[in-house]
């Protein structure tokens, strides 16, 4: 594909609660997935899409891939800093990667990257939408 | 509806992961809930019913109201045992019973109820399908 | 006590992602625990209290009962905004009631309430700390 | 370190609630990490160990890296094999794979891996204590 990938980050805040910890005193190791999550919903709003508008167009877009490297912890009551970037874009599949900050001091806390596949209505592999592709691509 | 609740419990057990606790090193009020929903899929499933087939052949029995009592509080590594009645049975809607205990101890850590409406493919109340009744009532 | 509860709600936020969600295409209804949770944190910070200052100081706020009844659904990517009032005061323990609303047209998605014991250092039931007690009380 | 990682697999099963699930109809990405955990929980119990006496001695396992490669999907009410085994075997670190699979068909949904620090009770990186060492190396 010759589009290249969207450089801009963009950012996504939350606040941690009790219920994203577990009994070491910070956030469970599973729970920066949901974080990564918003970051990647919060991109796509930024870039004027829905990814509810793809799914009712019968596209999905799983997670085939995952990875996170832990360095610090965040804890209860923290704002995280997720910060969503495109990385790869190919022709039926892209990839984020996500770096989470603690707000109060710029701390990295945990990066991390994602892997999607795009599959069309029948569940098989299928190009990007352009709209899609555009969305996740550098503008000119 | 002529049918009376059946009044024998099922159990079910569970191993608490570090995923279940908090901070506080005891497992997070919220999770208790989902003890409760693995305490109905084994009732259904003691009873030769699968919540899966109730859902393929249309219906849905979302929760309407849930309780909870907390006594004692569940710790990592802990095996709970999930003790699940049927308590109401109407024409479009029925009801649980949990008592959660601590296998090693017996313990009571948490006791607690939901509700359930019984929707049809529309989405609206519908009258309990036969077999879900059956398999709700006590036995003749 | 004679103080009496504060009547005033406070407002929270969260949009509600995919991890929220289960296969009925709605917000899991244990997920709506997490949803009463952040409400009451944002119910303290409103009102100038940390709950992480009451912990470092020995107190613990464990859920003692909580109930919820389940009216509408949330969605992937609503916004919920949870209000929060303090609704009993006693001597060593409090409630809060919650409404969960829809943003986007105030639908009253879910109602509930949970009662708090208020634990000191030797896990045993105290007197609400006068800090608290203040916080939680109308203004005079 | 001498010591070779111990080659032999634990195995370990749950069944999928509907709380796993996402509106995809399939569990969330994020749940694999609950079930890695599961799997490396029940590694150390059937190798005569337990990770809270670990902690109970000061010492802590934080997951500093995670991967996962999601391949098929598990549905609701699966059961799902999870097979631990340990990877690599270091003098302040050691690293689980796991592979996940659905017990009906035998499919593989989920392969992935952990990277464990060792923590000392000042927090700070410490060799693996010769019992924990011994569990996970490749007996004699």
């Amino acid at each position: 594909m010759l589009l290249k990938p969207d450089p801009i980050a963009v950012e996504a805040r939350q606040r941690v609660i009790y219920g994203d910890t577990d009994q070491m005193g910070v956030v469970y190791y599973a729970n920066y997935l949901r974080f990564f999550e918003l970051g990647r919903m919060e991109y796509f709003r930024a870039r004027g899409g829905r990814y509810s508008e793809l799914e009712a167009a019968g596209f999905a877009l799983p997670v085939v891939h995952v990875e996170a490297d832990y360095r610090a912890s965040a804890k209860y009551e923290d704002v995280v800093v997720i910060r969503t970037t495109v990385t790869e874009l190919r022709r039926a599949s892209f990839g984020f990667s996500y770096e989470i900050c603690r707000e109060a001091d710029g701390a990295v806390l945990c990066t991390g990257s994602t892997v999607h596949a795009c599959l069309g209505k029948t569940g098989r592999p299928t190009s990007l939408p352009p709209p899609l592709a555009k969305l996740l691509a550098e503008s000119p």
